[in-house]
């Protein structure tokens, strides 16, 4: 298993990129073929006592930086490391590549250069978001901003199977964001895909899902357009780290409060552990045919290198191949 | 001043509702005009010791229920407390009206009893939630969802006299939700609304705000559409739950962590108030052409009463009539 990676994509790199790669290397017996600037990369490794065994350096020039335009960015920045890398993917040099990069240029990277699988026109960005009683997976979370009804379909399937394959998940939980549990419920565009995703065999669609029952976890896969997804996104982001806050200066009053805060320290640490998305890696760019992982802009060497692992499994359980499967099964249906 | 309520609608009416009223007239000075069942409002006062001066019944035999169809709802119960409650404002037998009905035939019925302010063609539902910094109002909330972008103009507009007359803020910070600050972002309509709010004279729109930064409440009026805005609210009330849940296990541990508890008791008492959207009364129906107020369905006594208060401002600032004159310059201004 080889998995190739963007040693210049993502606020922290290369430094934090090449020590969750080379982790992965000891921990998880992979290989590595880091795209970037190979001086760069050397003098980093060098600088930070980085082992470089099991990585391979893939000469790229450039760095797609995130203010970028991200379709001229692909275009022009022809020898940047997230080009080269997607190119190495399609051309088969690894199983898979992940990027702490742009989500953008690696969103249109991975259209144009490594393409979709058949019944799929734009991969769709899934993140798995850590629930009250289990994780569960949002798709898409921004990449498509538009999005039809029968994308909105297709989204069930591919986070299905992601879920079942990567994440173990028997038979997944599918629900339908809307503003009510009723089918009549929400735009057109909801009521349509209410009733694409019903009569959908290669799901188990279990109706609409109220946001207020989104951070439960009660669903496997979370459901909706692009636009609505960012928001459900980054507002469970930016909710907790404000409530998080809120709390500290409780904590902090007085010697008191600090004492009372060692005897519940190791709660809130399992806590933290438990909402932490670092731990479950990055983003899966869905229905690209490559695995492609998008890992947090800020990610640090544990977070990339459990991007990596997601990573590997995506390629092991033939992720983009089984998708594939499901939705030409699922097209001849509907055409019969 | 006379605010009239419905004494039948929310999940703890009458006798919630019937307490509220009664605290008011104690405490704020108000008349209230009650709508509801007479018999059953006697009753109920009867056998909870609710003193019911200051507060006038009037008759109405029906009420609405949550799970009813709104526009039909509304339609064929004309003795209903919700439609009688609304002709009796319409006739200016009060200076506002408090529901904790649903929120759904509160809509239909104030667009069709109450009517519009000129250019408004549905009234907004407005929403004030607890933010980091301070609380902010975010419109709309779910009664429109489907929205074109001079709507979420004149949200906009409202939500600032909003903000201005009844809570007090000079000049407030207007947002947009969008996914990314820059202004291409977004939906077609995302995009459309931010230059019609960015050209707009009536308000300070500071642009773009990221799902993640809502929280903080760092703009004062946050514009988005109903659909939207509903995941927006729901969510937050759903991660705030699940957030709280993950750390009650945490405290109740074991004995030292109970007694750890006892000394940040306080603080977390006073975060929960400064959490707790009942301090806050209930939601706006902007747009309304006499003020309309949506108190949660699940109402206690201390909610509605903080409902009525915010209605009686409403009625005090002459709401309605402001956000009408800010609304016509507006409209004379893109004329010119």
């Amino acid at each position: 298993m080889k998995i190739i990676i963007d040693a210049m994509g993502g606020d922290n790199a290369p430094a934090e990129i090449l020590r969750g790669a080379a982790d992965a290397v000891a921990e998880l017996g992979v290989e590595i073929l880091a795209v970037g600037d190979q001086k760069v990369i050397l003098a980093c490794a060098a600088e930070h006592n980085i082992p470089l065994q099991g990585i391979q350096i893939l000469q790229a020039s450039q760095a797609i930086e995130m203010c970028e335009e991200p379709a001229k960015a692909v275009r022009t920045k022809k020898d940047s490391s997230l080009v080269v890398g997607l190119k190495a993917l399609a051309e088969g040099q690894g199983d898979a590549f992940v990027s702490a990069g742009s989500t953008g240029a690696l969103h249109v990277g991975t259209s144009l250069i490594v393409r979709t699988i058949k019944g799929v026109k734009r991969p769709a960005l899934g993140t798995i978001i850590p629930g009250g009683e289990k994780p569960y997976l949002l798709l898409d979370c921004g990449a498509n901003v538009e999005c039809r009804a029968p994308m909105l379909n297709t989204f069930g399937v591919m986070g299905s199977v992601y879920m079942n394959k990567v994440m173990g998940v028997e038979s997944p939980a599918v629900a339908l964001v809307n503003n009510g549990a009723e089918e009549t419920k929400g735009t057109p565009l909801y009521k349509e895909a209410h009733q694409l995703l019903k009569a959908n065999p290669a799901i188990r669609f279990v109706g609409n899902i109220e946001p207020r029952d989104v951070p439960s976890g009660q669903a496997d896969v979370v459901v909706c357009d692009g636009f609505t997804g960012n928001v459900i996104l980054k507002l469970t982001e930016g909710l907790a780290k404000t409530l998080m806050g809120q709390l500290k200066p409780i904590f902090t009053k007085n010697l008191a409060t600090k004492l009372a805060f060692l005897t519940v320290k190791d709660g809130m640490k399992a806590f933290k552990k438990k909402m932490d998305a670092d731990e479950y890696g990055g983003a899966p760019l869905l229905g690209a045919s490559r695995p492609v992982i998008k890992a947090h802009g800020s990610s640090n060497a544990k977070a990339f290198k459990n991007a990596i692992r997601q990573a590997m499994r995506c390629a092991e359980m033939d992720l983009s191949g089984t998708m594939e499967r499901s939705l030409a099964a699922l097209a001849a249906q509907s055409e019969e």
